[in-house]
């Protein structure tokens, strides 16, 4: 796509905000020559942060709002009394085609509601979820949802697993990927009944999924399946849990390079390649969580994220709408016949 | 203790049994020279396995059982028909005095409800919990529930936090340990009903718990706490998924240092350092899980562990029989006010 990218950065969002945001659109910008921002937020904050950085400057417009979701709001009360906020006005600026994706670090709850109320869900789809990419030792795999509907049930999976896979196919080029149920024990009596119920509809499914089965913790990193299904409360308890452990790891591995000389002259002549190895396990570099099922594009990013993080969830939905990534799940969606896509009614049937 | 320390052994529980318990045997025999062993299982493919171990054989005694408990059965189905296994007969062996605590890594469901209806729980515990401790960037926490009960309520939630510190005060030898729960973000309005009522409950009790409030899944490995509360679904995903997350970035390092010369270089030079560390993230390191509030020991080993990770679960049990923790832990209880361990309806009235 050779045209110009616009993307409207809820510039109020997150712990760090707007600091961060806007920090994270200046790297943004220059990753990605052509990119343009709407900055939505405090317009005097705005124009204070970006006044001295000219060639930003040039690549955004300001969007003013006066009001923030606070972390703590509910996704009900964000809805009802949220409409002047930087995070609604950011989502309107999509679907009032002024931008063609929206990033946020604030309040996962109120970005679902509001994304979900503005933007529409596809066809058939009860609520989008967060999905991001994980490395593995066999290269990335998806796993959603990772916050964005903290109770589940064996419908919301079935949906999940439609979901993930035909996103895995076309983001991460998979022609047949395979999905796991994050369970306590991979036998079929484990867990509980949500999961045995979605577990039973996906083995008899004609539906186009390739299902693996239940999966254990310790598969996310094996990589034992392409698409990892749970629910957001448990999904969001393992990313984060994940990032903890690498970065505990990175500390350990640093103090072992200080705890001798010749560990020291180690490190330098390993220098190189330790470098390489810390940016691929940053957590920070697989910042930005997609909503998946949206009509539309919406980025989640970490709510204490730093500007490089920022950056790299703008790079997400960069990618997202220069691949055409939003129109192509839809097109795929729309492909299934609408009376496949599992209600309620038919995962308790199956159960 | 001078005295020697007996421990029964489910010899035929986990996917690497009988060789993965009998070579693990060994290896704990050798670190601890006045341990004895009750091998419960089939005697003629343990009498084999022995065999050859001359010193490993002075140390047993065989309690021959014909029976296994499949990974795939329900623990009320353990319960009824079950009584024939080398697993019940190993808690029996406890039960009778004949050991001083068993060993299984064997079905943990079956395991729980069967230690649970031989040993008993301790005055006013309701379930008992397994308990684990996990490496932080601050020194070690404790975590609880890792698997032993699937779904809890507010009233389970409660009950682990007391367990988890009068655990942490007498194994960690810490005066006022730090409790958090487990939770998807820190705000009040964060997760399930139940983690809410529980977190309203601990604010205001008078129960003798140092709590912090709600923690995310980057505090485990950060140290936030020293007791990290959750349900059993969730503190076994996070704990595997801490786990396969270790695994995944000693992969990539040992990739980085084979990735140029001078990186060969440097491992050579830093190799001592590094070794110390893959042990310090070895999970088998950390594998055993105590289960805490049962009139007893028992330590529940990873079902696929091997002959390394078994001998250090052996050696969780010599360690909490070795100091008595079990009795110290029953004292506390007692010192506690019956009427102060909160039942579910106190809990609920709280919420």
């Amino acid at each position: 796509m050779s045209t110009t990218l616009t993307l409207a950065l809820d510039a109020m969002g997150g712990d760090n905000a707007p600091e961060a945001v806007i920090r994270g659109a200046n790297i943004a910008r220059k990753r990605y020559p052509t990119l343009q921002f709407v900055l939505v937020g405090d317009e005097k904050r705005l124009i204070r942060l970006v006044r001295r950085k000219r060639k930003l400057r040039e690549r955004v417009s300001i969007r003013h709002t006066s009001e923030v979701v606070p972390s703590d709001m509910r996704p009900s009360q964000a809805l009802r009394g949220g409409r002047a906020s930087s995070m609604w006005h950011a989502i309107d600026a999509v679907k009032e085609g002024e931008a063609d994706g929206v990033v946020s670090a604030g309040n996962t709850g109120a970005l679902m509601a509001m994304a979900k109320l503005q933007l529409r869900t596809l066809p058939g789809i009860h609520r989008p979820a967060m999905a991001s990419f994980f490395p593995t030792l066999k290269g990335e795999s998806v796993m959603l949802d990772l916050g964005a509907n903290v109770e589940c049930d064996a419908n919301n999976l079935v949906q999940f697993a439609v979901m993930g896979t035909i996103f895995s196919r076309i983001v991460l080029g998979l022609a047949e990927p395979t999905v796991g149920l994050l369970n306590v024990g991979t036998e079929e009596m484990k867990g509980h009944e949500e999961l045995k119920s979605a577990n039973t509809f996906l083995r008899s499914t004609n539906l186009p999924i390739n299902f693996h089965g239940f999966i254990e913790g310790d598969d996310i990193a094996a990589g034992t399946v392409d698409v990892i299904v749970t629910d957001g409360f448990t999904g969001n308890i393992a990313l984060k849990t994940a990032e903890g452990t690498a970065r505990l790891v990175n500390q350990f591995l640093r103090e072992a390079f200080k705890s001798s000389i010749s560990a020291q002259l180690g490190y330098l002549l390993a220098r190189r390649a330790l470098k390489k190895l810390a940016r691929r396990v940053d957590p920070r570099r697989h910042n930005g969580a997609m909503f998946v099922g949206l009509n539309g594009i919406a980025v989640k990013s970490h709510g204490g994220t730093d500007a490089l993080g920022f950056a790299n969830a703008i790079g997400v939905a960069h990618d997202m709408a220069v691949g055409g990534f939003n129109a192509r799940i839809r097109d795929e969606f729309e492909k299934l016949n609408p009376g496949e896509i599992p209600g309620p009614a038919s995962v308790a049937a199956g159960a």
